[in-house]
């Protein structure tokens, strides 16, 4: 337990995961990974009366199935870690009121996922907490008016732009229970590569995603062949590429075999009229807590380096013409 | 090292803050705190070519004075642990990029600076980092445009509003070095008393601050007169008065004579036209980081316990017809 090179956390034995759940809208349950959701809505608006608490239902319903997986209450957990893309990060703090819960707001966009489950794993292997839930969550309207435009606009988009997912995902980090193990994480630094395009958000983070991967091999002094899977947090179908090609030619790491992109995963591109591919905070929340653990308790995978990538720019950055920095957090998750 | 009670985190014999420092505006320069300040600014632009650009100014100032005070470059810490009351944080971010440390984004409101002295404690003392630099900002000209109105539009405000103080604060904790140092933390639960006044923030905050009091002191043990001062982050001066009424009639514990908040400490109430007194993240940060720590080191305080309050709402959540949330984190600093 402790430190590995430059920015790696090493958890020992591992904090186990032992509990993950993931819901969604309709275009998630139209998409291929439907059978790995615990709860999918039929509509946008989930029975509530605004956007933004449709978001903060999932967040909800996401944080009690994972508890209820795990035959647990709020009560049983000593911190919550969540995070979600709008302002003030509101869904993630009424979630937090609900659960009435010792509550840490993170953010560093679509990278949240991993920094909750980095700090939920320093918790608990630290010994300062027992169980932790983590959870983040976004919602594809709330994300378009906010950082876009409203979808009630019919706005045109750019055919490389990005779908925002709508979906949550929470997962219980335990002292002790079964379950794959959080063994490392490495912290991603803040890298900028001049991109201002909004729209492109995988050009972006990609190389802040390779760049986390680079250290996350040197700092432990592994292979890509150690892992049966490396998945990107929300590059989708363009960032995705562009994210094989530094990695072999910059990197010199050939991932072609084991690499896949949570953003790609989540939605059929032929038959589903998303651009280049899902993004957003609840997509490697959804994808990590639904699919790919799944994977990782059926024994299909046994060794997962999640690396969850978040572009960190706003409105208001965007539009005063500042570029777009992105930042990539990995966790090692092992079965 | 580890947990007591429902709450508190237990850091040992504590980990060293070997370094601080708090930059200001304008305002802040004409209070009563001036001397305590490493750096003031003698306008609200700073040299920049916007407000949101002057903030970073002062965020990165209050970094790299911190580290020069420690005698540290950027490449000597591990992680930064930062946050702001920007939309998605992007003072934090592009202050990040710049130090190009690995980062972990943090929202708790006003009350990111002891969420970052939590974590940052959490992170040396389980081993995890030997450097963490923890840092905060807020500027009322960002903070009045993006929360009410832009103050070039000079919208009369309600007397008993807050002052959003322009300044930012740094501070480095270590796993070796001289200095005060962090034993406990306590993480707040989200408290929602149903006030609805973005304005009257210090009566959302104020039952916050008391109920993570009464958990600290249940958890560790200790009565009020264990701190030779408990200073709250920015509930001004009606939140003051609040949280001195419920701490003696509601919990039962009598604060007077030991008890300031940094809202009201920072401004001359008499003297300068700041309504009920300061409020921001920037607030707590540089009062901790400058004035608090200073009679630390200087010995005029044995024991601090540092409570930032935030208000977790957002312009859309009060718009929406949402309660104010409330949340206290609390951090007990030793000399």
């Amino acid at each position: 337990m402790g430190r590995l090179g430059e920015a790696t956390l090493e958890f020992g034995l591992g904090v186990p995961l032992v509990a993950g759940a993931a819901v969604g809208g309709p275009t998630e349950g139209g998409g291929p990974l439907a059978a790995d959701f615990d709860h999918l809505y039929d509509d946008l608006v989930m029975g509530q009366t605004s956007f933004e608490l449709a978001e903060r239902e999932m967040l909800k319903n996401a944080c009690f199935t994972a508890l209820q997986k795990a035959a647990l209450t709020p009560a049983d957990i000593d911190f919550v870690l969540s995070g979600d893309l709008l302002n003030q990060i509101i869904s993630s703090s009424f979630t937090a009121r609900d659960l009435a819960v010792p509550y840490l707001g993170l953010y560093t966009a679509c990278a949240t996922v991993c920094e909750g489950l980095t700090l939920g794993a320093v918790l608990v292997s630290g010994g300062f907490a027992r169980k932790v839930l983590v959870a983040c969550a976004s919602h594809n309207c709330t994300a378009e008016r906010q950082y876009r435009y409203p979808v009630e606009y019919g706005s045109q988009r750019r055919p490389y732009a990005q779908w925002t997912v709508t979906a949550a995902g929470a997962g219980v980090l335990a002292a002790a229970g079964e379950g794959p193990r959080v063994t490392h994480a490495t912290v991603g630094r803040v890298l900028d590569m001049g991109v201002k395009d909004p729209y492109n958000q995988g050009a972006a983070m990609a190389p802040a995603a390779i760049d986390t991967l680079r250290r996350h091999l040197a700092d432990t002094g592994r292979r890509p062949e150690d892992y049966d899977l490396i998945a990107t947090g929300d590059l989708a179908r363009f960032g995705k590429e562009m994210a094989l090609t530094l990695a072999a030619k910059d990197a010199g790491l050939p991932l072609a075999g084991r690499y896949q992109d949570c953003g790609d995963l989540i939605f059929d591109q032929e038959h589903q009229d998303v651009h280049s591919g899902g993004s957003g905070a609840g997509c490697a929340a959804a994808v990590g807590f639904g699919h790919l653990l799944r994977r990782l308790q059926q024994g299909e995978l046994r060794r997962l380096l999640l690396i969850a990538t978040g572009a960190l720019l706003s409105p208001t950055s965007f539009q005063q013409g500042e570029n777009i920095p992105a930042i990539a957090h990995a966790v090692a998750i092992e079965a």
